[in-house]
């Protein structure tokens, strides 16, 4: 179909489809085990008290669930957010988003300009990029260990060429069981890398789904606890409630609400309002305090379940691979001279799935690393498809 | 409290607060009578429906509601949206979004670039400047009537100064009870416009959120279906069941859906599962066949009793209004010398309120014209906000 009236702006040309995407059309196979889709175990969600929730919010204040809301999100939600997290936060910093996906959007659109320097992490999460793309930044990778970023690089990446318009407008960061690797940064890391990049002028914004998920203990302060007026910090409900009703929250430095609050107003008037409702209903009386820990144990169950499997079959492959100690993710790099892009489709033949870890990279990467999901198969079906992905490796090594 | 390391992005400086946002802080005030919102009538939405629909949806199948999905949409919701439409329409060129707003702002997002002409009504829709304004055009009015924009104005300012640069990147359209104005493209009016802005090779973008809320007769096809490949179309379920799930579509030509859809998913990776699966649970045995009727009904005779009581109430006082044929709204002008949005303080004080028509305007307006809402307040709240506005009138005459 020709449409020649239809002219694309120039940032739509540098939007592409999710590079997972398309690898998880790869993997869509009837019985097949997949490690590689990041959906939280449908086993969490409760339902039972959503349904009860939903009905008390319809009895009794049916017209006010479904009519338009503030822009800003349900009061009760915004004081419930400000209590629960481990700084001093203001109800009014508190801004309800359409999933925390949408607080990257606006982020985008309010600190990016064609062409703005910004820094991630290596690598990074790709739904980040995807966000910030359509805002035409150059994004600059920072050295990591298994601990996150190196402070020393964040603050000579900062700086750029020491031009105005080279200076970085902000770093990304996921301090807690990041997506992809599921590595966490030290206490000692957080605060390197808060008083870093304080001392070097640079924006944090800090993306946390993942916070609640811990195994053994909680994970050190957030970034923005350390330094609350350098950093933008995003949070969601879709990892201990539900994804599916896309809820999630940014706390903004009080002199950049205003502007993030217009974005919201334009990009979808407000978040939808029964939804804000029912899970303020859900959680009123404590339910997370309860909800949250069998979350915590299946999930912990479940990695140890992988890591013991990965132990078993993969014992002389020469694969190495993290120890997470929360979320959802850990992260493997194959013996040289393996791609885990190439490997996939012979894993897929044996009925296993996974996500190489090249998307990750906001420039190039590591062919040799993946990325495996312990949350959404069960605990069978992990011995199953890591024997699977064993046999696999040994294919390719033969 | 100082953010000295903060650097907004240069579209941040051009976005604002909404007007009528502002406006409507005026507004709030115990007992006052307010024709100022775009509110549907709370009595319209169908709460015994949604609480069934939630029920059912969370008992049979709730983990899968509760879960991520697709960016595109839900499948049953597509075809349903394509099947209703008067144009040869398929699934695949349906995107949901969150709220018809969303679709704006990714129409935005992929045809705007910084200095990109577009064209607008005179006046138009409040929320699809504020949309579009993130993505830096410049904004041009069409000369309008009563029966919407002028073709050959259409043609002549859609070259611009005829360099390629100049050229407009689409118009913004609303054929069906305009907000904020009321009014109604007629038959030959669309044809023409349609066949103007396909020989002027202008693309056009079609909003219909009210186009269903008809009194006494289905308004005329839309452009769309005049001219498919030269039109994408936003539709909403906000104003035949509820604003407050948030739920729109996009029904796109086929060339430009994989970038809608690329934006879609960076904007907020899909609109709420939940949200869809209930409304196509409420909507599957032909719901809105009867319930839309009901809507129409209501809205009707609202807008009769507001057309008497300004019969009534504003013989001699000099002001001129139309009679929307459907919609929300309709759209006043105050006698020369009189300014509506120096009258809204004066109103106010005698406990009513509307929204003054400037900021409507994509570049300066009328400073006489106003907005009236007829579906929000009942009829004897009309007939006492009519008469208070009448007196508003006559002490600002005096």
């Amino acid at each position: 179909m020709s449409t020649p009236n239809w002219t694309l702006a120039e940032r739509a040309h540098k939007m592409n489809p999710s590079a997972i995407r398309e690898i998880l059309k790869v993997t869509e196979k009837p019985g097949i085990i997949s490690f590689a889709g990041g959906l939280p175990s449908p086993k969490t969600f409760p339902i039972e008290a959503f349904a009860e929730a939903s009905a008390k919010v319809l009895r009794e204040d049916g017209a006010a669930a479904l009519q338009y809301a503030s822009s800003e999100g349900l009061p009760v939600l915004r004081e419930f957010i400000a209590q629960q997290l481990p700084w001093d936060v203001s109800p009014d910093q508190v801004l309800i988003t359409t999933g925390s996906q949408q607080g990257l959007d606006l982020v985008a659109k309010i600190l990016i300009d064609r062409g703005s320097r910004i820094l991630v992490e290596t690598p990074t999460y790709l739904g980040a990029l995807q966000a910030f793309t359509p805002m035409e930044p150059r994004v600059a990778n920072i050295a990591c260990d298994a601990e996150g970023p190196d402070p020393a690089d964040l603050a000579r990446q900062a700086a750029g060429d020491g031009s105005a318009a080279d200076r970085a407008r902000f770093v990304y960061l996921l301090p807690n069981f990041q997506n992809p690797t599921g590595r966490t940064m030290s206490d000692a890391r957080r605060q390197a890398l808060a008083e870093s990049a304080l001392a070097a002028g640079l924006p944090v914004i800090e993306d946390n789904p993942y916070g609640d998920l811990w195994f053994d203990a909680p994970p050190p302060a957030p970034l923005a606890a350390r330094a609350p007026d350098n950093t933008l910090y995003l949070g969601s409900f879709s990892k201990v409630l539900a994804p599916g009703l896309r809820l999630g929250y940014l706390v903004a430095p009080k002199s950049l609400y205003p502007k993030l609050l217009q974005a919201k107003q334009a990009a979808d008037l407000h978040t939808p309002t029964f939804n804000q409702r029912m899970v303020a209903e859900v959680i009123k009386d404590g339910f997370l305090d309860t909800h949250v820990p069998k979350i915590r144990a299946l999930y912990k169950a479940q990695c140890e379940a992988m890591l013991a499997a990965l132990t078993r079959e993969f014992a002389g492959l020469g694969v190495e691979w993290n120890r997470p100690v929360g979320g959802m993710f850990l992260w493997l790099r194959l013996p040289a001279g393996l791609d885990s892009v190439k490997l996939l489709p012979l894993a897929v033949e044996n009925n296993v799935a996974f996500v190489p870890g090249a998307p990750f990279y906001a420039d190039g990467g590591d062919p040799r690393t993946l990325r495996l999901s312990f949350v959404t198969a069960s605990v069978e079906q992990i011995n199953i498809g890591v024997a699977a992905l064993a046999k696999t490796l040994r294919q390719a090594l033969a």
